[in-house]
């Protein structure tokens, strides 16, 4: 606290993203990160564009990149806004179109950076419970509201919301927002993206974090009808002229350019995910449906903040958040065969079973 | 403008970026990027990077990159705030510091995205018109305001403030935050980073965009005392975890490891300068005294956007504001020799010399 800071700054509350640890040869299981490389496509792309070209600003305004996820979605370059990785896309998707004089409504079991959001710019916020099965209940969301947001599939529970439940969120708020996160709808949920053309209030959020394995290069971006797109442009042009360096531009529009690696990834995960929900599952931990690259699971004796550090002993970091409702469970990453193996086998000993 | 934005989105005047041309071969001096392309260590540091770790998130708090710069300009890691850019920065400072309930005070004429981020935060300003030489005064200053904020040199002018004249403002407003952004400093102004320990209240911002030759990477920094720094963390972390990417972290160390590229390219660019002048002096424009990598210019007897359009009929791009007090100058990039000559041939040929 100084008493040179702006109104408001000594009460916010920062989001904490999962720990990048510094030590190596950890088994990083605790941010969804993807476990295979991205498109080598996107990283020749990257080596081509590290040039003296560098000297020179960006494209302000990524026509190439969005030409380039408009024509992969089906849509128009005015459908498409991309930012400096989704959580900026969602911090200019609440403060231009979130935030209303009703209340903006989210699950209460959630991505925690929604509240943050919240916190920064003044939205009052109503969370709605989920079901005792960890599931949205669209029905809940009969109230007066400013604007909803959900993420499908919900982190950090991994569990999808059928595209009939998002049609009726829409069209039972016609005069409002709704925001679908969709940050890991490649592993498994069905996206909304086909519902832009049909709702102009339907605002759909992607990462290449995920799916398209480039957490470390930060691209995100959101497809909506051009008048929210356009609302994104008025603040984002309002607040960093150029988000999207050179090098960004380059290596997204190479990854969605290889389409083999995308599916074979993809599937290869979905695919791992689905021993490793049979494996815990035989050690006595309840699993959430996953539609994610991750699983949320809790065991059925043994206390989540003790597992969660009993494996950091041994190497395998995990996310466990000490929150209500959630608190004994773990948020576990779907990696390689051999790192859920390792997790598996570490829980083995730490149950002693 | 839809019914379904947040209130105010309509009336944002966003800021307009330099034109990007799509066209190749046009000698580019309006967005002051730098003619010398960035360090080769900068450029091996991205080339090694770009590997299939791009699949994991960057360091958020980019300690790494903070110690770097720290280490360079003799501060500590606590003092060094790092960003997407130099108007990312400015962005969270606008917030963070400068939002207050007595108008923020800047020049009349200066960065023309400060009034942007204004109209985004709320914040009411006062403009404090330069000298008819276009100079700061900054006894013109002493009137009750929430916070400075000054470019040195200034922009688009390239007009310096001497260090006692900052010295002085800091002493004035000891309860006010003071931001000097100096953008464009290492192309021959007085560096107020030298002050950052003697003063609580100041904050430094700087770019890798000009000097260091890095516009299309996307990073900027600021310099101050923990407590403002920290502001400026509260507000990064309630908006977006990851706003620096491996990539633009690994250039941007590297970057400060050649001291010597960095020393040679701002020499060359400042004895550039030097004959530019000379040959615009002697063509009849009226030169401001210009510490940046650009000047300002006036012709005594042609109209500023009369000449603009007829250097982009051959094929030379400058900047033109049309503006009050500054629409008959042009503000041109110090390119390479080649480029400044091509530019003062062009003009000789306009102004039938």
């Amino acid at each position: 606290m100084s008493r040179l800071w702006s109104p408001g700054i000594a009460a916010l509350t920062p989001y904490v993203p999962g720990e990048q640890p510094k030590i190596v040869n950890l088994n990083k299981l605790n941010t969804n990160e993807n476990p295979w490389g991205p498109s080598p496509r996107a990283l020749e792309a990257i080596r081509s564009a590290t040039s003296d070209a560098l000297r020179l600003y960006p494209d302000p305004s990524a026509e190439q990149l969005r030409d380039t996820i408009a024509r992969y979605h089906g849509l128009a370059r005015e459908q498409v806004f991309v930012g400096n990785g989704s959580d900026e896309v969602l911090a200019f998707a609440f403060f231009a179109l979130l935030r209303q004089s009703l209340p903006l409504l989210f699950p209460d079991i959630t991505y925690s950076f929604y509240p943050v959001y919240c916190g920064l710019f003044g939205i009052q916020a109503t969370r709605v419970p989920l079901t005792d099965a960890m599931e949205i209940r669209v029905e809940d969301y009969r109230q007066p509201c400013g604007a909803i947001i959900i993420a499908n599939p919900n982190a950090p529970t991994g569990v999808g919301l059928p595209l009939g439940a998002i049609r009726t969120l829409l069209e039972d708020h016609p005069e409002q927002v709704v925001v679908v996160d969709e940050a890991y709808v490649d592993f498994g949920a069905d996206s909304a993206v086909g519902l832009v053309n049909d709702y102009d209030n339907l605002l759909v959020v992607h990462t290449l974090s995920k799916s398209r394995s480039l957490a470390g290069l930060r691209v995100g971006f959101a497809l909506g009808q051009a008048p929210l797109i356009d609302a994104l442009e008025r603040v984002k042009n309002s607040f960093n002229s150029y988000p999207l360096g050179r090098l960004a531009q380059a290596g997204a529009i190479a990854a969605f350019e290889d389409e083999e690696h995308f599916q074979r990834t993809r599937r290869e995960i979905m695919e791992t995910r689905a021993g490793l929900v049979e494996r815990l599952t035989a050690l006595g931990f309840q699993v959430l449906p996953s539609v994610a690259n991750f699983v949320f699971a809790r065991h059925r004796a043994q206390d989540g903040a003790k597992l969660a550090a009993g494996l950091r002993e041994r190497g395998i970091i995990v996310r466990h958040f000490a929150r209500p409702r959630i608190d004994q469970y773990l948020r576990i990453t779907v990696g390689t065969q051999a790192q859920c193996v390792a997790l598996t086998d570490a829980l083995v000993t730490l149950l002693g079973a």
